[in-house]
Formats: C-alpha cells, structure tokens, sequence
C-alpha cells in the first residue's frame, strides 16, 4: 500500500502525518510555527523528523504534499507570501524539501487542500464536483472539479472569501470593501456581534459573552436560542450574507456539493439548517438547476493533513 | 481541412455557418427565430438547409456545434429552458439535429460558445485560461480552464451575471436581489440613466437622449463625454460595480485574460480605459497575484457561430 507524508502549515504550528492510500493516518508529528524563525530552519526540523521516522518505520515513502496558508505558485512550488507567515516570501518549499528529504513534493493552498482531502475522503467523497468554504478567522475556499483542484493561473485562483458581496461595504483584511470575508467570517460574526451590542444594551448578548467569557462566533447562536431579538436579527445577517455567498459559488461553479467547515460550523444543524432553509427559500431563479448538497465536512482538522497528502496519492 | 458546422441561436436569428478548422467561415445562413414555433419545426428548417449545403458544396462535415441561451444540460444535449425561448422545454436538440442530419452534435450556452471562440481564434487565443463576460440585455460568461469550457454539474456552471455583488441591492430577472447583470448589463445602465434623469430634470441626458431617440446605454458615456456632472456618477457607479464584479472573477479564477463583449463594450477604450484604471486602482489586497489583462472581444458578433463550431473541431 502507498505511504505518503501530508504537512498542513498552520499559523500557530505545522501538524504532519504519513498518509496511506486508503486515508488512514499513520505517525504524526507537530511543531510549532515560530513565525520569527526563516522556513528553512523550521524544515530542516521537519525534514529531519520524516527522514527519522521513514528509517525507523521501514516504510517506503512515495512523496511529500504540503497545504501552505498564503498566495503560492503551485506549478513553481514556491510561497510568494503569506499574511500568517511573515518571513515566508518567495521561499521555493519545493526544492527545499525535496533535496532535503530525496523526495518528490507538491504544494497547494491550505484551502484547497482541505478540499480535495473531502473530495477523496470526507463528506465529499460521492461528488466529482465540490466548492468547499472554510469559516474561520477569514473565509477559505477551494474548488473541486473532477476530482482535482482547481486553482487557475500560478496556482492562485479560488480566492472565494475575497469574492465581493456587498459594493462599498465592510472593510476587508485584504483592502477591498464588503468581502464575502468580512461578513461570513468568524471574524464578520464577531465583529456583527460587537456591533449589536454597542446599540443594544440591554440584549442578552451581554449576559452570554460574560458567561462565555468572550465574544466569540458562538455568541449570536448563543443568545438567538434563548430567544434574544437582537441576536436573532445578527445570527439572520450572518445567515443572509453566507447564504448569498454560496448562492453565488452555485451559480458560478454549479458544483454537487458545498462543504463547510470552520470555527462557525462547530455550530453544527443549527447552522446547517439555518443556510438550507436560505438557499431553498432564495433561490428562484434557479429552481431548475441541479441540487446542490450543503454538508458539514467529514474530516474535521485533519482535512489539511489529509488533503495535503492527497498531491501525491493523487497526482497525475 | 475539417469543416464544421456553427449555429449560433438567439432570441431574434439563428444564424449558422460552415467553419473551417483554421477558423474561417464559408458558407453562412440565418432564420429568423419564431418564438411560438417549437424547436422541432425551427430545426426541421435548419438541418434541411445544413443538408442542402452539404450536398451543394461538396465538402464533408465533421459535426455541428450549437450555442444556445438558457438553461441546458451539454451532457445530455438537452435544453432544459430558455427565458427568451419559451417553447424550448426539456428540447433533445442534441438528438434531434443528429437523427436529421446525421452528424454528431454538441451543445453549449451561448455565452461559453462566444468565450470559446474568443479562446481559440479571437482576443483569448494567447492565454488557456480566460473568463469572457458579455455586457448585454443580461451579464453573460464563460470560463474557458486550459483552452476548455468550464460549465460545472450538468453543464449548467458559470452563470456569472448572478453573482450576486450587493446583497438585498436592484431586483433581477432571476429572482435574486443585487446581481452583477442587474447592474452591469445594459438594462442594468438604461436603468440607472433613468434613475438619474428622474431625480435630476437639469441634466445633460435629457438633451442627449432626445438627440439619440432613446435612453439606450450610449446615452450616460455620450453626457459624460460632455461633462455632465450627473452623467459621471452614472458611469461612475457603472464602473465601480463591473469593476467589482470582475476583480470577484480574477480572485475566484484568477484567468490571463478577462474578454469584454455586447453592446455596452461598444464603448471601446472609453470603456476599457476606466475599467482598468478601477481595477488597478482597486486591487489592493491582490497586488501580488499574477496581471489580468482587460480585453474586448475580437470575433464581435461571430464569436457565437465560431465558439460553437469549436465544440466539434476541438472536442477530445
């Protein structure tokens, strides 16, 4: 059976594992990002770990996939840049780890990783066709065709959070306004939350952000359960704006399924049957297009590690 | 050399033409649509004619390719429906002109027809990867990936005009509220002329319109180039949505090239010259990703009869 390593690079630390064909994860290994550190040195920590396990282990490695946050020319193998990673500027992780490990490697966007990990073994898997979204503290996407990742010129495309939902809205990390980001974010809710509770004072939302400690993404759902009116009307504008946003990913990519993942869709049913509803009830001119499934995502944070690992099981 | 056929159906003419494999078309013919006629009678016209040309001219045809407006199943060969062509209900076409004339047969919309003639033999025929946006009656698009049309599950992907880019914003044919085609198209610019006349009696367009016989989407570029302060926002607001729309597709497909075709792209540099000083001045989070380059269409109103004769001389 194939054994290959999948690595998702995160912003707080690096989780890897060897990966067998079949989806099963094997060893795995975390470091953590040190984002003060040049990348190089964190690889050679990492390469050192896989070249260690690979003889301890006497298993045959394939290939290497790595899911990197940030603009990357995957044809290149380079990583432009990344907003997480400040010292990652044109770093080719390709040759890098290569040479250091004698191993074929391959990159993608962690995004799209994420993705073709659903495609190949998560909720995905029955669909050739998936956009997935990932709401986190931006909003990610990845785009599925055929099985493959779609990710146009350079590698750069399906940037499906900075997708503008709103002309001359809110601001955006990226410095346009009213990206699908800024609203659909557990950063959006967070900041919609805060919003609601400077004009109202006297909603529950207060009450459940000091009981919760914070005012996180699970504030508005919070409240809205115990029937607060004004978190009702914020966890409605998340859901609109959400809705909207994959309304237009239907529209654009007509995919089978959408798959959610992200801090927000901890939320679970509430949630999903928040957008299901949205979607059936909004989207008249498009009764007669095919279905489109909107499913929570099946491997959790290990679809970066997964998806990672599925460049080289799935290469062609 | 193969010769095809491309038949390009709109909601006025079909029109149709014997295509050589470099691209240049031999024999053409038109119909006039009759919208109460069914399919079946129109085509009956059409095949018979296809038939007579053949036999006529001696050459041998490879296979036709058909560009249609609607909602239509390119897998199945069907036309699932069509808003400007009533009577095409869950129409075979695909089989129909197959059994008539016996030559295989294939079928797009009509706007990925035109982005695919524009790929190979007009505007896009440098680049593999293009999004071509039609500004007329509606916003249409095609999204060509490696010299292929991209049309998603069933065939039915990439209706760019409804992204939806102001979230509760102008009513749409679709249904939806704020689409890029409630905006961006022609309507969508006649529209908003009409709103700014209304609210504003002084305005030069008044004057401009008596001149031009009717508010079309000439009259706000015609006010602007006189200076007429009202006129500017018009086009101004114009501009900021298309520009919106087409930086939400260099995100999301992130193409070599956007080609820009219909009625408003008349306009020609006055048009392109805004459009790509918004985006340049606009694309602050993007800077980094690979240049997009702003085009208008080079086969014009032959981009339908040639991208559909693409579909038999390129098919795999």
């Amino acid at each position: 059976m194939k054994i290959v390593i999948g690595i998702d690079v995160g912003g707080t630390s690096i989780k890897g594992a060897a990966v067998m064909e079949n989806g099963v994860i094997l060893d795995r290994f975390v470091f953590p990002t040190k984002k003060e550190e040049k990348p190089e040195v964190l690889f050679d920590t990492i390469c050192e770990k896989i070249v260690e396990q690979m003889n301890a282990k006497h298993y045959e490695v394939e290939g290497i996939g790595i899911g990197i946050p940030g603009l990357i020319n995957s044809k290149e193998g380079i990583v432009t840049s990344s907003v997480n990673l400040p010292t990652w500027k044109n770093f080719n992780i390709v040759e890098y780890v290569s040479r250091k490990t004698k191993l074929p490697v391959l990159i993608t966007n962690d995004a799209n990783a994420a993705a073709l990990g659903e495609a190949h073994f998560g909720s995905g898997k029955k669909y050739n066709n998936i956009v997935m979204v990932t709401l986190g503290t931006g909003v990610g996407g990845g785009v599925i065709i055929d099985k493959k990742i779609y990710d146009g010129n350079e590698g750069k495309g399906a940037e499906l959070g900075h997708m503008v939902v709103q002309v001359g809205g809110r601001e955006c990390g990226c410095g346009r306004r009213g990206c699908l980001e800024a609203y659909a974010s557990a950063t959006g809710l967070i900041a919609s939350t805060i919003e609601a509770m400077e004009k109202n004072p006297d909603s529950k939302l207060h009450e459940i952000a000091k009981e919760n400690g914070k005012v996180d993404a699970k504030v508005a759902f919070l409240a809205e359960a115990k029937g607060d009116k004004v978190a009702k009307e914020v966890v409605e504008q998340y859901i609109t704006y959400l809705g909207e946003g994959l309304l237009n990913f239907c529209n654009i990519f007509r995919p089978e399924a959408i798959i959610i993942s992200g801090g927000v869709a901890n939320e679970g049913e509430n949630l999903f049957s928040k957008l299901r509803k949205y979607l059936k009830d909004n989207n008249y001119g498009y009764k007669e297009a095919p279905k489109v499934e909107i499913l929570p995502s099946e491997l959790g944070y290990d679809s970066g590690i997964i998806g990672a690992a599925c460049l080289p099981l799935f290469k062609e």
